[in-house]
């Protein structure tokens, strides 16, 4: 467990100087719409904290148990780790290839009563029971006498020795306890350790959008776990990039998915997050997805505003935005999740896994070429 | 329609006498749990006008065309018919073969924007279409620019001649023109005059529950259009009063439907309001329904509540009763909706239709015999 | 009644005559995915007609109830006009602000038991209720007891005089039965006649994809009354068409709709269809929607197969397409989704209503110089 | 370990000791509508196997991690144990505060792909885990790449230690291979040990339904978790039993929750699945469930018909019943909840949990009181 431990700790190390370094796809002159905030980052929207565990160890033959691993955990906070207030949530299955415990009680009390948590497909269960030990120590005071955590995921099998069930209760310890705000760490981590998109490396991206103060100043942000995807079905800012970069790819069947996650300081009742988890597949349109038979594509959206929603009071009062007010959230919704994905395959590095699995990243300067072909290619702001 | 318009004006009056004097179903010492408002009615709920328009005329062989006619158009306005403010609402169809326009957008919006209308089923557009232009008129200076009225339908073709389609634009205007506040008439009256119910005349039946003044002093009153069940099926308390009463049945086949709408000054946001109309399935349990494939059970429930809630401001401020604090509200939803439902059965009368069809009323001294039989009958207060 | 059955024969024949001469979005030179079938259009699904009833009258300033009319009536009746067997079917609400009748039932039975109408928001009651005396004298041996319409609508109201009541019974029953197989009239006829899409005329579009003959030869065909979108949001083929011309835009706030409807002869149970209807957002997001709050984005979808699904009798046998077969049946309804909007967009011709308010047709030239500048341009094959 | 599966065996043989000899609910004379199968049991839908592991263990005070325990996990395979073959299923949740894994896929599908499992709440994520982990070994030449296992719960933390977390993979390993036909141990067993109902001893119960030959000859089986209800609510064949029987009632407040699963081997498809899902909502009311706020009452139906549902091919031939010949699969579903409920209640025992709570089993003599003096009580087979 040290050595794991030890390993993990690396890996957020040496990613947290990758994430400093890293160009993101708008530094490499992708044109996108709207305006991101300040970290064009989940945790834009203040309170939000994510934390990643990531474990990789071993390399060559699967040995199912031995590995090689490629996989971990990702943790979002809602309100940060110091508080377990509830915030209204809404969710939305485009295809339910997939697992995300936790949503019949979110749907019918509107309401999330804790993080949400990704990782690899077969790990779900473990991690779910493991948010209810660490949300009975961590908020011993006031935790409820039940958890019916929310823990989403998607498949990491090429890559991955899933079935060795290599995430332990720690990893996802990890990943909670490691939370924080500011800028986050994007590409092959946590949750995202061994997932692949279009054929390219995939994971963990981020992006956010500031609506203008006019229309309340409010902030979308988006997290992704992206897994999804043909090779030749990626569109880049409308572009078919899929098209034009054959290499590396492998795949002859759509079986990926993908999870995203939207949070908002916008004061959104619960029907209205709904509304928002619906847009993120505008989003993922935008990219390319025919949203195949194998995927699980199903997104969650949060809210961060009313603290009282939750109170032990009988009644509360609340702040919601008009739904005649909410296009500028639509649109930003919908441009934060085009931009994270992207920012997903762009942070990923070239991986090799179980059996030897070579899944290699996104092409930078290739994709500025493409772009370029077809006239969408801005200006660069880093390489 | 001079014609017409003085029959059912005269229907009107006459029901209104009718509702002075005739027992309801607790007179007679039918036992129900909680306690009920001022009126046991929906206009418990302040600000509720309810109006109906009946249509009565001709006897004997059906004439597709001609007659004879026996259906009409109740109203309910949540706000009364001065206010077009919308209203919280959700909706639930536990057997969907049934008509209720507008849901989609009340599922989106969360909110009811205008009445809720109860008709035939083969009147469901004509009244939508009508409510349009009421509303255009009514609210001249606020009426918004597209309207999607809510209109739900039971099927009355076997005392009424449904395909002659007799339900003009001028019944829907009466329905909503003469909506009040008091005592609602119950039985064969607007949408329910053609109604039948386990095999004994049915139609429109109301009750409510106060909820005790700790627990918030909040009302909920229910109304339903009761078009439902084979006799046997029929329960009241608990009784297996339709395997007792055989007397006037003529069905083999469960063909019937039920919409029971329910409302609450208790401060709900949407999603509450749809587990209100949720539990409205619990009341009808107990008066033994199946829920037969040939019916269109269908729900929905509204708050008169949070007036603010559709403004024309970017956001506003709200009260939300918490999810911890509902359940006197689903106590009063289910109790209520079984009261309304035997309201509907006692207050209707014989009445004879098309091809002289002929459906009995629930004949008041066999219910509490067969009540007493099995040592549930109360004190009667009224004959 | 007279003239205006005159005048709508006459559009309708004029229409054909365009029709056959004018060009279509793959004509111009935008590069589509995929084959299309013989018609490129949702009647290459066998048995399907379709039928448009036109309304076009008068010019100038409004007067509520006396024009200017610019609008009608389109049916899609899945097995044609001789037979009213039902077919399985599913729905999916992306912005439910607009109304499609008789989804309730559809949902619960799993099937659509007669044609899919399209009409002005205002107007829907009428075609519903219409489509139910068309089904009693069209089917009389055959009939069911009460009809359930699915009628659905976008919202015409910057051209037509929508409070005016212009579509009468007629209108719908002239959709009814001028409904044929071949090639649909697109652009500014039925349902489609004062719509309005990307602030260009809309109106009707349809296109259809053929998949191959080793993954089961089926037909996807789609048919949209597209209503929605600001200029600047309009993407074809990936290219910002919408941000390049700006000539004839007038409207400061996304305000519109777009109905889809999806058929296939594929073996597709309701679930299955829902899925389908499901990945018509992603074809509608392609096109750059973002699914603005005033939106009724509502989907259908139907399969021609399993004519034996309603038969009298306790049970029946069927066909299924497995769910891991389905990937080539998602792909074919997004690509003839976003290509039967540009249809849409390509047929309709400038036109003026009420108010003088003018839209002005997607100009061709300006179309393809914009594709061009983004190296989109295929080889145009007519003008 | 060992002491654990010796306790768990005992536990196991003498509650089957037990099967042969306590009586069921109808033995005492407690009148149900309908014709029951032969075990009026779950297992009289052929091919499905039950199977139970029960964890009893301390005491005494609470010590978390020692606990006493009171829990374990019961195992339903639809088609028994040598079979992963899919079933087509559907669910509902009548109130989500609860957890059932698994149903997005189950949704999206309509297909379940292996048990359904329930355990108390805080073990979800292991069994479903182990559940994986299990076909892996089980079915290992035919396993599918990744699971998405269905478990349910309701909570047990009155009587169980239940954050001890007490249950591991051996507890469900051991249920699903114990797992088997004929007649089911009801009660305090398996995933029911630990759970309370209608302030009860409740837990695990069952019944089944017979259709007439004519009507298909169909056989409907449901199997309960039972945990929810205040005693006041309770009703037995609609005899207010809970106001009558006061005695070891200790609660102010509805906490609990039912699972139910529905099974049949008439030829449903998945939308009719969630039908008969919806229906078990009114067997439950009969007995007087309002279905409070903290109440997970999560349902699922699935038939054991069309083993070629999930066939490796493009297509494949189903066997559908009609919609119009449900209705006696809907009173079956409805009949056999509320006999397996009450089937629950009288088969546990009193039992002893953390803290010295005790929760008293329903006296059957009193039981038997309380229905002869409403008129109720049948003739009793046994006592």
């Amino acid at each position: 467990m040290n050595y794991l431990a030890s390993v993990a700790v690396l890996i957020l190390f040496s990613s947290l100087l990758f994430a400093q370094t890293k160009p993101r796809a708008r530094d490499l002159g992708v044109p996108f719409e709207g305006t991101p905030g300040a970290l064009n980052s989940i945790t834009d929207v203040k309170g939000i904290e994510v934390g990643h565990s990531t474990i990789i160890r071993g390399a060559g033959k699967l040995q199912v148990g031995e590995g090689p691993v490629r996989t971990g955990v990702t943790a979002i906070l809602p309100r940060g780790k110091q508080s377990n207030v509830p915030v209204f949530a809404g969710w939305f299955s485009l295809n339910g290839n997939g697992e995300m415990t936790g949503t019949t009680w979110l749907e019918e009390s509107g309401l999330l009563e804790g993080p949400v948590m990704l990782t690899n497909t077969h790990s779900v269960g473990l991690v779910r029971d493991a948010v209810i030990k660490w949300q009975l120590k961590q908020y011993s005071q006031t935790a409820q006498m039940w958890g019916l955590p929310v823990v989403a995921e998607t498949w990491d099998g090429y890559l991955n020795d899933i079935n060795g069930f290599h995430v332990k209760e720690q990893h996802a310890f990890d990943a909670l306890n490691g939370a924080k705000s500011g800028a986050v760490v994007e590409g092959s981590v946590g949750g995202g350790t061994g997932m692949i998109c279009h054929e390219f490396k995939g994971g963990i991206g981020t992006a956010s959008r500031k609506i203008a103060e006019n229309r309340g100043g409010y902030t979308v942000g988006v997290l992704v776990q992206a897994n999804y995807g043909l090779r030749k079905q990626l569109r880049v800012a409308g572009v078919p990039v899929g098209e034009e970069i054959s290499e590396g790819s492998y795949r002859a069947k759509e079986n990926g998915s993908i999870i995203i996650v939207v949070a908002t300081d916008a004061p959104l009742l619960s029907h209205q997050l709904k509304r928002l988890a619906r847009r993120a597949a505008m989003g993922l349109a935008r990219n390319g997805s025919m949203v195949g038979n194998g995927s699980g594509d199903i997104f969650i959206a949060f809210s961060t505003a009313n603290e009282e929603a939750a109170k032990q009071t009988a009644t509360t009062s609340l702040m919601m935005m008009t739904n005649e007010s909410m296009n500028p959230l639509f649109d930003a919704t919908i441009q934060a999740t085009e931009e994270a994905i992207i920012n997903a395959l762009v942070a990923a590095e070239t991986i090799t896994g179980i059996d030897d699995h070579k899944v290699i990243a996104l092409p930078h300067d290739r994709l500025q070429e493409v772009l370029k072909k077809y006239n969408r290619l801005g200006t660069p702001t880093r390489k």
